[in-house]
């Protein structure tokens, strides 16, 4: 039986937990900030999105942690030893550190159900939140971490209140799916972006939309998307490595010795053509 | 002194030769138009870009020839030698290959002006093609290559009919700097496409707006592709030399034996950042 969601807890007003008090607002949720930066809560506070913590405030149904991989297991811990909520989740980007760190912290495990919502923007901060940042986006949410089933179904049940997608995941399937989905391509669009930083000025007025869209998401956060990086280093550095291989069998093709008109261009057709399918299923998935 | 500039023929009814035809024929300029392919002058015709091209028709005051790099000298040649129009220009994303094929194959020079409009699709061929397309784009129009200064002055005012901003620009100047704005942002886009080619459902479905905008430019046709990169492969691999270094960065630092929560992030952080100017300088550049 689904429980009554009157009272929910936000702890780290940036983008994406400002935008889930937003959502929530929008159903009537009452929702209590907090942030480590007064001035993020003043500015979640000035958005709509609630009213700041306190300390006579009483148990919340839900505390939504969102703070960077690296601090949700200690925000998590204190949180759960102050009693701010009867149940926990999180919105970090990598699921299996932040899980094994929550253990290893002594965090209660059955209160606390993992998650990540696959929306953000490139753009950060509470200023830059939505109500429908959410809407039609998937909100992974991971089971068999030892969560109890009331906890797992308000956690669902919010998730869906914000108009997301829920997808349940296992924590290692998540990390290996998003290095690939999200990790890589931000990384890979910043190094992209990186040519731009020291170019000519005719670089610069040659450069069309193509090049805007592939570097868009560079914009992010280096400090966030480095935690983040270090929390899922070994399957990104995987894939990385994949695109790294196929960038150099391009560079061998074509410091190929017998270059210019003569030059044998099937094998780069063949590695454009494995980006066309590639495009193509991505444009078309389910 | 402006020559009337009353009849065009275009050389390849693709997406940039019917969409130049498309432009001009807003300007009530007569267009004539040929491809090796029967089909692609149908629907250039169905599109309203012109008429197809006959034995009958007297020289143009302009041909533009729009196609492949690798086949652009021949095809000017070919034109020339058939007296099809007063004046020639090309549409090649590369410049000092195609000159110097020209040079080679024979072409008239003063009356070739080599051009290159920054404009194009994530679809290609006469159904794709819009009479807006070069709007507000830079046609880059190259100087100094034995054109004479009526030619030259034909060129430029067609460029700016069809909307463009005229760039003059250098032939190994403009290879150069589209290596960096545009021929490797689609070889990286394809590179990171790729991974989607054989991918998990988790993955795709963990996949949002972020890596769908990384690999749009990841589309394009691999047989043109792969003969841009083969007519500016050393320009193209010293670039693509500097993102796969950088990736090599950044798989050294997360296979770093101190992984995990005592990562030190700091050099992650700054080729972040180093993403974040570029991505910058590119979205505020004039």
């Amino acid at each position: 039986m689904m429980q009554k969601l009157s009272q929910v807890t936000v702890i780290g007003t940036g983008l994406i937990g400002t935008s889930v008090a937003l959502a929530l607002r929008e159903h009537d949720v009452a929702v209590r900030l907090s942030d480590h930066s007064p001035g993020n809560v003043r500015d979640a506070v000035a958005a709509g999105a609630g009213t700041a913590l306190s300390d006579a405030d009483g148990p919340a149904d839900l505390a939504v942690i969102a703070v960077p991989p690296s601090s949700t297991a200690r925000v998590l811990r204190a949180s759960q030893q102050r009693g701010l909520a009867r149940v926990y989740t999180d919105v970090a980007s990598v699921k299996s550190a932040v899980v094994a760190a929550a253990r290893e912290a002594g965090c209660d495990m059955a209160s606390f159900v993992p998650g990540h919502p696959l929306a953000g923007g490139h753009q950060s901060g509470p200023q830059a939140a939505r109500a429908d940042l959410f809407a039609d986006r998937v909100w992974a949410v991971c089971a068999g971490e030892g969560a109890a089933d009331d906890a797992m179904e308000m956690v669902v049940s919010t998730a869906e209140l914000t108009g997301s997608v829920v997808c349940l995941v296992d924590p290692a399937e998540h990390d290996r799916a998003v290095a690939v989905s999200s990790h890589v391509p931000h990384i890979v669009s910043s190094a992209l972006a990186a040519l731009f930083a020291d170019t000519s000025s005719l670089t610069l007025r040659l450069a069309g939309q193509g090049v805007l869209d592939a570097t868009r998401i560079a914009a992010g956060d280096p400090a966030l998307w480095a935690d983040i990086a270090k929390n899922n280093s070994v399957d990104i550095a995987g894939v990385l490595s994949t695109v790294r291989d196929n960038l150099t069998a391009y560079i061998s093709f074509l410091l190929d010795p017998v270059t210019g008109q003569d030059m044998d261009t099937s094998a780069l057709i063949d590695l454009l053509a494995a980006g066309n399918r590639g495009r193509d299923t991505l444009l078309h998935r389910q």
